[in-house]
């Protein structure tokens, strides 16, 4: 359990390696407790659960874990039963995989399942989720968007996230989808967010304080509007391609960190990103 | 002739309209001297030059300029001919067409063409070209880069472009076409520029000082690094995904303005952005 009474969130971008090194994938078996860790697997977003599932199942195995479960949960009636108050204290690690992340929003959302995983979670455990799994651990959640594109007044459909990483909106296939249009247009809607996009093959650790480590082949960018941007979100529609002015932009390659609650940067080796992993 | 001694730039992102409306080449017509235009449309950069020069010119008639004339130059001896001191003069607007801006810059470049070209831009003429012809006018020209990438050391080959503009880097097909990976690179390789990305349909008209005004369907980004970027171009190699830090970035639809030379965002309506094109 860290300082802060709060787990790791392991949000990875999407299209993470999972047939070479497996970097990402064996920092979250080893941060689940590596050969005691005892882990979830929560296909829920996907159209093809069980398969998807098992196929982490045998990754996960094969870097060193013994215990993985898959839970397919499908409907909410699955998700409410009183079952995980008993399952999810005994898990030392949950995992997300990717889909569509209004699936995992309209099925867990206010469930016993979350329920259990939030206090889980407070307890220090460690949650991963990729793409749609990542995308719906933020408090509002990017749900569809136009890809290249400039961010356009209409380009961004959001909904209530999961809520495990508040004041962030998570973008997932972030360069190789060309979606700096619509994540720049979310932080316009409301810029107390931080826009994180997250490239393919890359992940973000962050801990209860607000300190996130890039882990992975590609970059995390960081969309920060609070003190200077201004735009004309209200004064437009439909496909009107947006005036936003004065973002601040950071593109963080594997192992700088960034501190979200003071929103500064914190470079490749300073003590609080390298503790990150030890929270 | 404007009172810096210099023609108005029209750079357009490619993919211009070119059948309905025809917004941007109206526009350049209009600035050319409409009826009494004698527009050179110069397809050098074009793999299918005369095709593509009298499609141009096919449109800027309809569009009311009674003289074009398709010049598609092939060599550098037809450039360095002394025929150009003689036509040049005679025209109010040059339009080079998109392909390969290496050819712009390989066969034109320091030869009499180029010269007069510069000569009648600097007495006040106007100056368009759109996607590959737009990327050439810089001062250092992007020539190749991957798209739909974060910043990576290798990403971005430049070359010395014509230098209409300078301080600036044009890239164009900008959301499009994923680039904000590559022109981030080239800022930070050298924070003396501004990163323009032109979208598709999309142009600025820029003036003798520096301003810059929005015009078209989409958008254009500023890339500003002057004041606060810090990145890690030196310490890295090949495939690495660069660190670039404190970038701030501006997106500008149709009717904003930015002083360039001031790093300003002039916003929509100020009398500076109006009178761009009266200059």
């Amino acid at each position: 359990m860290n300082k802060n009474d709060q787990g790791l969130l392991l949000a990875i971008g999407g299209g993470e390696d999972r047939k070479r090194e497996k970097l990402i994938l064996k920092k979250f078996v080893y941060l689940a407790g590596g050969s005691l860790a005892k882990i979830m697997i929560v296909p829920v977003a996907s159209g093809n659960g069980e398969v998807l599932g098992q196929e982490y199942s045998e990754i996960f195995k094969s870097l060193g874990s013994l215990q993985t479960e898959v839970v397919n949960i499908t409907s909410r009636k699955e998700a409410l039963h009183s079952r995980w108050e008993r399952k999810l204290p005994k898990v030392t690690g949950v995992f997300f995989t990717g889909g569509d992340q209004l699936k995992l929003t309209s099925i867990l959302g206010g469930t016993v399942f979350e329920r259990e995983l939030k206090k889980m979670f407070a307890r220090g455990m460690i949650l991963a989720g990729t793409s749609a799994g990542a995308a719906a651990m933020s408090g509002t959640m990017i749900v569809e968007g136009l890809s290249d594109k400039p961010p356009l007044q209409c380009t961004v459909k959001m909904a209530p996230g999961l809520g495990f990483l508040q004041e962030v909106v998570i973008d997932q296939h972030f360069a190789q989808r060309g979606r700096v249009g619509r994540l720049l247009a979310a932080v316009a809607q409301n810029p107390f967010v931080i826009g994180l996009g997250l490239d393919e093959d890359t992940a973000v650790l962050v801990n209860g304080t607000g300190v996130l480590k890039v882990i992975g082949s590609q970059t995390a960018v960081v969309i920060d509007g609070h003190d200077s941007i201004s735009s004309n979100v209200t004064e437009t529609y439909g496909h009107d391609p947006l005036a936003i002015i004065g973002v601040t932009f950071h593109v963080l390659p594997s192992g700088h960190g960034f501190q979200l609650k003071k929103r500064k940067y914190l470079g490749p080796t300073s003590r609080e990103v390298e503790a990150v992993e030890f929270s």
